[in-house]
């Protein structure tokens, strides 16, 4: 009956018939909504092209569909889901006129200036909160994504902003938003003790470990088991864990913080805090990609128990996505993930030097408010990217959150860097600099042999193969041997053994190609 | 192959088969995609009861799609289509390092403030045009649409800033745009000698006509034209082209520039310049209606000047819906259109107060800047509401655009009251106050006649004509007495001739009603 029934109707498959499903995808591409605004038109394949352009979409997508969850769905659309749109406009309006008509303008310019900017926000957020474009999420509300959608656009104008003021000014700035803001962090020193049994203590020898046990812990717990949500995946996960721990060995001659004993570095952070969070988080994947996904509207549950578990249920997501970032698959991929990584490692770096340049102390509610921020956008981001890396075709724009995060990680990466260059550019230690060298050279040479020299490599092996087969295949008569070929290449000793064919994905792809 | 081609093969239609493009558009409104981001769901009607309703949705549109013009589209798709996300986000980001790190700051607070915003909104232009959702319409190009929509929001967001300063403030405010606003206007006067033959001039008699000769006639002239292209309707244009000049009579009290003479307001103003302009608007939107939408890639076209021709219509619409507004088919509809009307009027006079308010001298370039924004938002936002008016079911939100603009024209007004009360509540004279006021009562008891009265008295006709066929048709088989009831009252004398059909619209919806 309205649009989001049809929607979520077009959400209510029945998965399992592949071939079947292949052949309603196309119908699916083929009649989205028309871009000029008039969705009524009758669907006839347009040109034999463009039909078979659809059939190709869809079996490119088969593969993908097999990691997205079954949604059912009874497309019961009440109340809450509507936009509003008018009702927001009328609220606002009545609003702005008791406040500006009624109300007396207070006669200080800084006040009203101040009061002025924070109602153009206000009414910024209306407007998206009704009007923005809808991201992947849809629970618990999607005007919940796109509130934060609003909010990430009003982060990124007001970095931009302060981007380009002085670095003394941008710092008085922050006066604007905190009083308290503006003034010089004390220097902290970090330094100190590493021993974990420490004789020299007589009251608690291990006083070093109870030390440790601050709100940091479960901060990174937390912040693990988001993070580990966020990218689905255990080995990007750990990667990212190992090499952050690298990053506070080779930067601890710039922020002193980022200075901790070898044991708080790989056993509190990787192993206990990281490496919990990540467990948990994993097993909460795990039940995420298992779970059912039947959405039945309030009404039409009968018993109470089931309105309430209902009810918990829309804080869980509409479908689920099983991320499979196979890195090794091709140089695109590789390139994609190698990217991910270097940009969330820049976003967590961003945390802390931010902090140092701006002099935000770092129990400022602004830096609370700065993750919370970062937990909600990042997982839209990371969704969107993860889309667009994998289906280019059908995702042909960069998510407008991805791209909003891109630009926000980077805006606050050049206000650390203009704002504070003496820290960020002084010099490195030899012993560091080795190893960030070999570092690189080590992924370099790994990214040649992998996608240039073992392609050419097998392709040559695979033609030598192949010529050998024809001559051998000479006299019988020539059946299916085109399909035989590459089920015999493939069960045979190339360079991709099975196991490690999620990273990979590359027996497919040649197979692919060839067929 | 990719989104955009799908998007428009689906608009390759071919209609005149409108019990088959029915049921098409079954599978049309059931296949959105979905909006959790998944829209490689396999389709399944996924109950009886949705199927029945999108059916009932097609079955309400039919009607609707005899205003839309057909579209053939051999969905190329070229580089020139791209949305381009990454492209846009890397250049960004190579412009904000040469700026930020590689130019040097100017130590001038004032300067790098501005600096500051104007960044800001170039940033938020940047997202807007890569990102924004896109609007009905896509020619030359869907980024062009979204620029505008951006510039709405800019525009809004400056608006608001400028409704919560002081008065005094909110003119000075003004100089940061151009250093030579802020000041108060001379006084003009603008009455004058009103004599078409003037004998007094010895020189030349005709000097008043030839004076108001000016920039004015052309740019009246363009205004309606473009006015009708937006309001699409020869009634519509009319009313309020007359209703304007009523309103400068009644307002001359307020503002001296309103008061013309009697010839100039009807003769020069409605006959001439906007006559004619709704006359030309009326003949282009005829040969739009008309005009063939057939689209092919340029590389398509064999000849040169099948190229040129074709690059030159990408200047006109990509299809094209007649706007039916039939104000009186039911009392939504009516007091639609009243709305229209009367935003559409608000928004006319913001032009002349805001410019008085704000001291803005008429010549000045913001003022024509604020005409062109209206023009390519006003004809985004007119069909949005057309949509959401005529189709709620399936358009459910009100459009961005449409949206925007409400909002902008409530806020300019705002500005108005709350800048200069002392005009806006300059004592009525007492023969304009009955004049309006008889004419708010006709209006209402039309209102109340025709949706009311009416209605209760065609149903008490209908009833009682009713019965006697059936005490007439008693002895008769009933075979299809059902059907031929409604036929026989729509021929018969009821109070709705079948010229007013267009206007109306309710002889149609009564007998819907009863079928």
């Amino acid at each position: 009956m309205t649009k989001p029934d049809s929607k979520r109707s077009s959400m209510a498959l029945v998965t399992g018939k592949p071939a079947n499903a292949a052949e309603e995808q196309v119908n699916n591409v083929s009649s989205e909504p028309s871009v000029s605004g008039s969705p009524h038109h009758a669907v006839t394949p347009a040109t034999p092209t463009k039909h078979k352009s659809a059939k190709q979409v869809s079996r490119d997508n088969l593969s993908r569909r097999n990691t997205e969850s079954e949604v059912f769905d009874d497309g019961t659309n009440t109340f809450f889901w509507r936009a509003h749109t008018v009702t927001v406009l009328f609220i606002l309006t009545c609003v702005l006129v008791y406040v500006t008509l009624l109300e007396e303008t207070p006669q200080d310019t800084t006040y009203n200036t101040k009061r002025g900017i924070v109602a153009s926000i206000l009414v910024f957020l209306c407007f998206g909160v009704t009007q923005a474009k809808d991201g992947p999420f849809t629970r618990p509300h999607p005007a919940y994504w796109r509130f934060w959608l609003c909010v990430s656009v009003v982060y990124e104008l007001f970095l931009i902003f302060v981007l380009f003021q002085t670095v003394r000014d941008g710092r008085q700035f922050m006066k604007y938003i905190d009083p308290k803001l503006g003034v010089a962090l004390p220097e902290r020193d970090y330094g100190g003790n590493c021993l974990i049994y420490d004789p020299g203590n007589t009251t608690d020898p291990w006083h070093n470990i109870w030390d440790k046990m601050d709100g940091f812990v479960p901060a990174h717990f937390l912040g693990w088991y988001i993070k580990t949500l966020v990218i689905r995946d255990w080995w990007m996960c750990m990667i990212i864990s190992v090499m952050f721990e690298f990053l506070e060995y080779s930067l601890e001659h710039q922020l002193p913080n980022f200075s901790e004993c070898w044991w708080d570095h790989w056993i509190m952070d990787v192993l206990v805090c990281n490496g919990l969070g990540i467990y948990a988080g994993m097993k909460t994947l795990g039940w995420l990609s298992m779970k059912p996904y039947q959405w039945q509207g309030l009404w039409n549950i009968p018993t109470y128990k089931g309105k309430i578990k209902r009810m918990a249920f829309q804080f869980t997501p509409y479908s689920w996505v099983k991320f499979e970032w196979k890195p090794a698959s091709n140089l695109r991929r590789w390139l994609a993930v190698l990217g991910i990584i270097f940009m969330f490692l820049l976003a967590e770096l961003n945390t802390f030097y931010l902090k140092f340049v701006l002099w935000m102390p770092p129990e400022h509610y602004l830096v609370l408010l700065r993750l919370v921020f970062f937990v909600n956008v990042g997982g839209v981001a990371m969704r969107e990217i993860y889309d667009f890396m994998d289906d280019p075709k059908f995702y042909r724009k960069l998510g407008q959150q991805a791209w909003l995060v891109a630009a926000i990680t980077v805006t606050e990466f050049l206000i650390v860097v203009k704002y504070d260059p003496r820290t960020i550019m002084l010099p490195i230690p030899f012993f560091v600099t080795q190893c960030w060298f070999l570092g690189i050279v080590l992924i370099l040479s790994w990214t040649l042999w992998r996608f240039f020299i073992r392609d050419i490599t097998l392709r040559y092996k695979d033609a030598r193969r192949r010529k050998q087969e024809v001559t051998g295949d000479c006299g019988r008569p020539h059946g299916n041997g085109g399909t035989a070929t590459p089920s015999g290449r493939g069960n045979g000793g190339t360079a991709t053994p099975s196991g490690r064919s999620k990273l990979n994905g590359i027996s497919e792809s040649l197979r692919h190609r060839k067929s």
